[in-house]
């Protein structure tokens, strides 16, 4: 077992902070290319759970599966102008097999609508074989030049879902569908709270008619976009000539729609719950929900013996388990269950066990709670569902307590100086929008659908113009 | 819907057959790069399912899944020589980003042996940190010259298992272990019997001290290899320079094993169990076990009415069902659930309801069972369970017959070119596996740990030595 070494206070720098957690909870290790990363068991664990439990609601609403190549020719990326330009400089490309030049160069997908443009357009005759609601789980590749682990990183792990439909309406309900799962997975599942609403054009997906995005605020105030949904309208189809017979039966170019999440929630993971001990997961997505801590075991045969019937009590309840009986000391064992996020620890010593106890210790307020033997299945059942709804709530009181409304740009360079989210209503354009950021830092995250917080004034904090336009902006990750 | 084409019989061409199936099947399409193909979700939906069951049998054994990245740098490959001569020729590389040359080259992952060595070597301190018994889904590419739908393609999918020992003991029993995963998911789960053995040091995985693997027949008597586990023992951890303090406080080089599977699986399961109807899916890895059908819906309303309510019945018993209520006429809704390959469908319409009936169509054998209403669910479950039995039991005797014994080279020439695997005394090396591949298309496919047929002579069929080496040949996917 490893030493753990010392986590820089989230005070001091929430940077250093981060990087140190994700070390000593053993999230990640750095790859051998540069700025790749590695995904660990307990950071994996916890994509394969979002992918399960998310892949289940993508089910319920008739998403199907599939797998589309990895590579991306280059004629094929080339047909939609946007979008090419949106990634052009991120693409890595094959040029050659085992030392022999190609005829053509490949790119690796950075996302796959040209992909999917080029399939849809054999599978799609009549409106009768509309809608296709298709998803992938797959690798992406983008070459970002600074890197940060899980949060944005050359390589990545989503799932991009890639639909068609026969009306604009159709197309633009599923946009707002796949929106509303990301919003209510990933705070049911995540306990992160986040605001929805729609980019500005400025902000958009290249090759979108519109993009709706869920933001979420981490522990330093930074915003960060948890997954975006994309009505695209006819673009892809029109440039891959994606066409239908319709009720008309007259030749008309399909609606589409792409939306996805990354490996960039498990960043928005940590920097939500986390803190100065390491990082907490919510027990609804923790492969681990309880570490059994035996302590003493050496001086007490009842130990272990009660510490394995708990074990089996809770797995028996499907609470997933995991056991520490090794000989390290007291304080490790806790430390190391706390750097790795489980969200409950019970610890089983002889003191307690004189009085038929042992004592549960929560990871999000470290409380302390001594209970019966015969207690402690329905005791810990309880604690999940509190460590759960605690985790929910202590994001949602921070997320409503750092938006702030602005009048002018003064208070919002002051507001954004200070780490809130700044409301504010905004007539500018998207060369305004490159302005603020290069003097902030700050850009537009959303106009929600739902005010946040009331807001009077209707005169544009940079521009002064008169705007019905109420835009969130904040620093990012 | 789409029209169903014409199926070449599996007699008059095996190779046509099988395109015929998987297009008419929906199981794939051809993708925009030559030699790549799309995984519809049908096909995609087993290979889920494979995933599925076969993590939890690993995670049974302690797999701990993991995620490397997709490159591998230049430097890195080369670190163990045989491997990358092994691997060379296919290699899909990266060169250049947004139009500019990279200093390092970068090769897509044929596998990953380099990469969780470079990975391991910072993980091991000590014995008390193994084993390390890791896995990953995810893509591989190997730029092959001829492609063949799911079974040898530029890009595929697997799981790739690399794991870390103290002991070459622990190592080879971990060889051993996998292997004894694969061959019992591969036969209780997809209804494949296999040959398990060792492959021939020509045979082996380049790196690897030995190769176990399991051996399936498909119906047109060729070979498909259908997992494969390596007991890699020192090679990389010597050239990754992986050591740990073993027991005796010294430093040691750890002892290694990789295994996996791939879509090469769905390839088998459609040449085990397809008929010149289309493909058949055991009912244990089908997502839709069940299609019901309405017949002459329009002419009594009773047919949708009892539709449903069987689908509702099987869904409250966990049984996968698909409700097919189109207009289209009874003889293509049976087609189309034909060459779908769904295991079993249930008829509804108005002649059988009268007598309070529905008509039962298993797949496997296209017998028809009339049921009374009541009876459905439980005739469901123990068909389904039959024609599971019955596709295993099926593929078992094909395997059994299709075996031959050989004394000479003659011999030998007479029942490859039949189609047959042969099993005989052989003492050649790889010169003459080489030769023996030229002259009649059959390799060597493995020395099997268990005789599949009584053998006497211990004269090698082809050098005439005397030896104790049986070995299985065969031409091969």
């Amino acid at each position: 077992m490893k030493k753990i070494d010392k986590i820089t206070p989230q005070k001091e720098d929430f940077a250093r902070w981060y990087t140190d957690v994700i070390k000593n909870g053993d999230l990640m290790a750095y790859g051998a290319t540069k700025g790749s990363i590695i995904f660990k068991p307990l950071s994996f664990s916890i994509w394969d759970n979002i992918r399960l439990n998310l892949d289940k609601e993508f089910k319920k609403v008739g998403v199907q599966n599939v797998y589309l190549p990895l590579l991306i020719p280059e004629s094929l990326l080339q047909k939609e102008k946007d979008h090419l330009e949106g990634f052009n400089p991120e693409l890595a490309t094959v040029t050659e097999v085992g030392g022999k030049k190609l005829a053509e160069k490949y790119y690796i997908r950075p996302t796959s609508e040209t992909l999917f443009g080029d399939f849809f357009k054999n599978e799609i005759n009549s409106y009768k074989d509309l809608p296709l609601i298709y998803n992938q789980w797959v690798n992406v590749m983008r070459w970002e030049k600074t890197t940060n682990p899980f949060l944005r990183s050359r390589e990545f792990l989503w799932q991009e879902g890639h639909t068609m439909h026969a009306t604009a309406e159709d197309g633009k309900m599923l946009t707002t569908k796949m929106l509303n799962i990301y919003k209510n997975f990933v705070e049911e599942y995540l306990a992160i709270p986040v605001m929805d609403g729609q980019k500005t054009e400025h902000e958009k997906f290249s090759g979108a008619d519109f993009t709706f995005t869920i933001e979420a605020m981490m522990k330093d105030g930074k915003a960060l976009q948890a997954g975006t949904s994309h009505y695209l309208g006819q673009n892809f189809t029109k440039a891959f000539d994606i066409t239908f017979k319709n009720k008309e039966n007259l030749l008309e170019n399909a609606y589409g729609t792409s939306w996805g999440v990354s490996t960039r929630l498990l960043g928005a993971l940590i920097m939500t719950h986390g803190d100065d001990r390491g990082i907490i997961i919510p027990p609804k997505i923790a492969s681990t929900q309880v570490d059994i801590l035996t302590l003493f075991a050496n001086k007490d045969e009842r130990v272990e013996v009660v510490a394995s019937q708990i074990k089996n009590d809770l797995l028996a309840n499907n609470i997933s388990v995991n056991l520490d009986e090794s000989d390290k000391g007291a304080g490790f064992k806790a430390a190391n269950s706390e750097i790795h996020g489980t969200p409950l620890r019970i610890e089983v010593g002889p003191r307690d066990l004189d009085n038929n106890q042992v004592t549960l210790v929560r990871r999000d307020t470290i409380e302390k709670i001594t209970v019966n033997l015969e207690d402690v299945v329905k005791t810990v059942e309880k604690l999940l569902v509190d460590i759960q709804n605690n985790l929910l709530q202590s994001a949602k009181d921070r997320l409503k307590n750092n938006i702030v409304v602005v009048d002018n740009y003064e208070e919002f360079k002051v507001e954004i100086a200070k780490g809130h989210w700044v409301y504010a209503a905004f007539a500018g354009d998207g060369d305004d929008e490159v302005k603020i950021k290069e003097e902030t830092g700050a850009s537009t995250r959303c106009i929600p659908f739902v005010k946040p917080v009331s807001i009077n004034s209707n005169k544009c904090f940079y521009t002064n113009k008169e705007t019905n336009r109420y835009v969130i902006f904040a620093k990012s990750y």
